[in-house]
């Protein structure tokens, strides 16, 4: 474990102990990777004050004994470069940048997918106050009202489902993304699945799906660190 | 180069010369990558009797000395491990299992996005004996005509680009998909690209994107292979 002050801004629901944040999920796996702990401060989107120091508008960010970093790609890079003595998040890589491509394709194409599916769920989880705010931003990108969504929610799972082939039928031959062990490129595909896990009760895997298996060995990693997480209430929703 | 005698059964058009598969690509890259000469032997859709020898009934089929080898991952996994002083398939990568994503990812989601827009062209560089296979395969797939596609090509285009993202993203900040070095993950992509190129005049990405400057470097690797190699006439589609 790390002697050093590392903090963690991390999106928060209603719920402060709910962190259902994709990209806050990359950075949470990727430090335990590297046996480091943070301490993780609660955020939610309209807190932009809180984070002004950044030069950010949104979360992660990383504050490392006073250096700041954001955005979990260079969390990543940052982590691999200043704490070279700790596993490398490459895994049986050789660096980094063999990660960038799951890592894009879970934020570009995994993610939408996934959006359709998870925001009215994720709508119910968020404090109050950005309620109106994701609202807003949620609705002018997907065209439709939030309460729209889920009549449509089985042609949006078969399309998931879709998605979801190259990831299958690389996890029908092997353990991880990268072959034997996890690497930063499974953790980038894995914070998708924390964040539907941490919002909402929707299988988007069947047991039977290889994906399903995989899933299940990242929440054991790390002595179930994400397995352990707070996820959603039902009653939360209501708060 | 090898002293071994390798015969690759190719897909090719009514042009011989023409070697269009994206698969194919894919094992001509890898052996050039190895630094392995194979004498390419056109075949045709409905050559089914020519490879039947190898329990397949598409191509690629590899054979080495006598032994046969078919699929390309497969044979990727093949020239990795019988010949092991040449350099590694997984280039910046500990192994070939890092690629696997990029192979499944090309096949699964770019090559079907890529096949409506290249289809017709397809089409007009086949064998004539291919061409009732062909059509009746790719039109039950597709549920429509070959004919009726270039209606929708704008609509396809537009799907493409947004398919791409993920490989666009990656390549704004490194040179290949693992990095600094080109790797199998790079030959399967780009034998979608060789796909195009072949039967093709249709612009599939601008000058301006990331993904051109890759092609370019590609098309150059192993002294221009893949840039000299014959592609569509005007006419051939008349023949």
């Amino acid at each position: 474990m790390s002697e050093r002050s590392l903090v963690l801004f991390e999106l928060a629901g209603a719920d402060q102990s709910v962190r259902f944040s994709p990209h806050c999920w990359k950075t949470r796996m990727a430090l335990a990777h590297k046996g480091l702990t943070a301490q993780g401060v609660p955020w939610r989107f309209t807190d932009k004050a809180e984070i002004a120091f950044s030069e950010q508008t949104c979360v992660p960010v990383l504050v490392d004994d006073g250096i700041t970093v954001s955005d979990s790609w260079r969390i990543a890079h940052y982590l691999e470069t200043h704490f070279p003595q700790a596993p490398s998040l490459a895994g049986d890589n050789s660096g980094l940048a063999a990660c960038a491509f799951a890592n894009h394709w879970a934020d570009a194409t995994l993610l939408p997918a996934l959006a359709r599916v998870l925001i009215p769920d994720v709508f119910h989880v968020l404090h109050p106050k950005d309620r109106q705010y994701f609202r807003a931003s949620r609705e002018a990108r997907l065209g439709m009202t939030i309460e729209q969504l889920p009549t449509y929610r089985q042609d949006y799972l078969t399309e998931l489902k879709r998605v979801l082939t190259p990831l299958r039928g690389t996890l029908k031959r092997q353990l991880f993304l990268a072959g034997h062990a996890p690497s930063y490129a499974d953790y980038c595909v894995f914070g998708m699945f924390m964040w539907s896990r941490c919002v909402s009760d929707i299988a988007i895997v069947e047991p039977d799906d290889p994906i399903h298996a995989w899933r299940e060995r990242l929440l054991d990693l790390f002595d179930g660190l994400a397995r352990k997480a707070p996820v959603h209430h039902l009653t939360t929703g209501d708060l």
